[in-house]
């Protein structure tokens, strides 16, 4: 068994989300087994619990990962993550895999996939609400997919913001307000809230979104009169309902499980699309065990590692 | 970040046992948060995901244990396990474990705990069917809430039976049939069955019987007329329908949920218990994550470890 730290240095951005983009289309096949995440609620945050096997890259295992919010006040950060590598042969573990920049790495590839999809737009104006390491994922890696003629960045706190276009020198940056970021080909937001943010009236048609920060029950950022005019695509109906953009419109009775328009993975095997160029297409992300095991069979070629005796 | 070897070295079985029992206090008082474990098949075998809070301890974490049964014929272990703890203020993973034989230790004492409550007879004859790690883990772990006269032992290995009695040299041990072995005042039987082998007749009034060896579904190990004929307390209700002992005969009809006389927690903390000193108790073991958080936690003062850099 080896321990693997560092695994997100060397890796190729492009490779990233072509290994995505293959993960979501063994999943919209049904070759995958994954079932839904598990929820632990601890005083401060909770830890989800997400096994998997992929047949198609040879790879099983479990990631565990945390949120805190509180956490950066001590020092640390607020979400880390652990995947645990078994040989699908033996079920011995083989790995430990330090996670936690490959969480938000992932994230972002399946943004970049469902924006290369479902963008009506190729050369786009992003909108980005937020400025933490999931809106510089989303940014990073849909650069690879489509491209960004300008940045529209909407955040709380402005030296955020200035560290956030610092990064992205090569793309023209625009601290906006809220309502003018979404004024936009791609919006991404990746925002904690838990009451909803973007209003229906500010989004135009042949927007396409990436919903990153609902995650967790309790949690949205789009206006539920939104959702009712888009096409809502979603990662894993199981984990959207239960814990995605849509699980409080839902356990409101505002939006109905039957209105989702289908899977990312379903997009990508071209079973389902936008349907015109006009549209509203939300991509609800909560972020799949099977996207894990996909950056881990990457990652395990990268990175120091150390060996552990076992058994 | 520390990884643990070697944590089965020195633990003292009866402070297990005990701390078995304080596990199963809680749940039965509902103060622990466990989600069912998770399955995931593997072309040989499976993986199961154990995520679990154990607040009167302060602990959590998630265990991660495979089953494959053609293992031996490679050279490894059937079960190997590795149990991730999460710091409970922060969800920073802080340990990880090698859990294999502590996997074995915490199902021991189990069913101590369930022989202590459950066997009419506090001297014994233990009747003991399969001579694998699991029989003798229970055997250790039952001699020290009950006094053991004799053991019982059917195998279907010579040899096996041989190295299992010279284990145990200290109690009388004598090789039987397996109708011969079910004469006793508690049975044990630990393997990995998938059709009844010990049958309703060869069970006399007032035996207790822990059903280990049911864990996956599909397995069983008793004659479901057996089952209608008996108090069936079970550790955890969801997870003994799903894998349990008693989920083959649910899933053909021929036992029902609502028969389930309650759960080795109620019977701990005096809510439930042995109708009279006639009456057959069996203990279904499926295995909790609260288990192996309360031997996580006695085992991390034990053994090796090394530091692993994180985050």
């Amino acid at each position: 068994m080896q321990y693997f730290t560092d695994t997100d240095m060397g890796l190729d951005i492009g490779q990233v989300n072509r290994a995505m983009e293959s993960a979501f289309m063994d999943h919209g096949r049904g070759l995958v087994q994954m079932p839904p995440k598990l929820y632990i609620t601890l005083p401060e945050g909770d830890f989800r619990t997400m096994p998997a096997y992929l047949p198609s890259l040879e790879i099983a295992g479990v990631k565990i990962v945390n949120v805190h919010p509180g956490n950066p006040a001590k020092g640390l950060l607020t979400v880390m993550a652990l995947t645990v590598i078994l040989d699908i042969d033996t079920g011995q573990p083989t790995a430990i895999i330090n996670a936690t920049r490959l969480t938000d790495m992932r994230t972002g590839a399946a943004g970049a996939v469902a924006a290369k999809y479902l963008s009506a737009a190729k050369e786009i104006v992003l909108g980005v609400v937020g400025t933490g390491m999931q809106a510089q994922a989303q940014v990073t890696a849909i650069s690879r997919e489509l491209k960004i003629r300008q940045i529209k960045i909407w955040g709380r706190n402005p030296e955020h913001i200035r560290k956030f276009a610092d990064r992205f020198m090569e793309f023209p940056c625009l601290s906006s307000s809220l309502e003018n970021t979404c004024d936009c080909d791609v919006l991404v937001t990746t925002t904690p809230s838990r009451s909803p943010i973007i209003r229906s009236e500010w989004i135009h048609e042949g927007t396409h979104i990436n919903a990153i920060g609902a995650d967790a029950p309790g949690k949205e950022e789009l206006d539920p009169a939104l959702l009712r005019r888009a096409q809502v695509f979603v990662d894993d109906p199981a984990q959207a309902i239960h814990s995605g953009e849509i699980n409080v419109p839902i356990s409101h009775g505002m939006y109905r499980e039957d209105e989702i328009a289908g899977t990312l993975g379903e997009v990508v095997i071209g079973k389902k699309k936008r349907s015109d160029s006009g549209t509203i297409t939300i991509f609800d992300s909560t972020g799949l065990a099977i996207q894990d095991l996909a950056i881990a069979k990457i990652a395990l070629r990268h990175g120091k590692k150390m060996d552990l005796p076992f058994p």
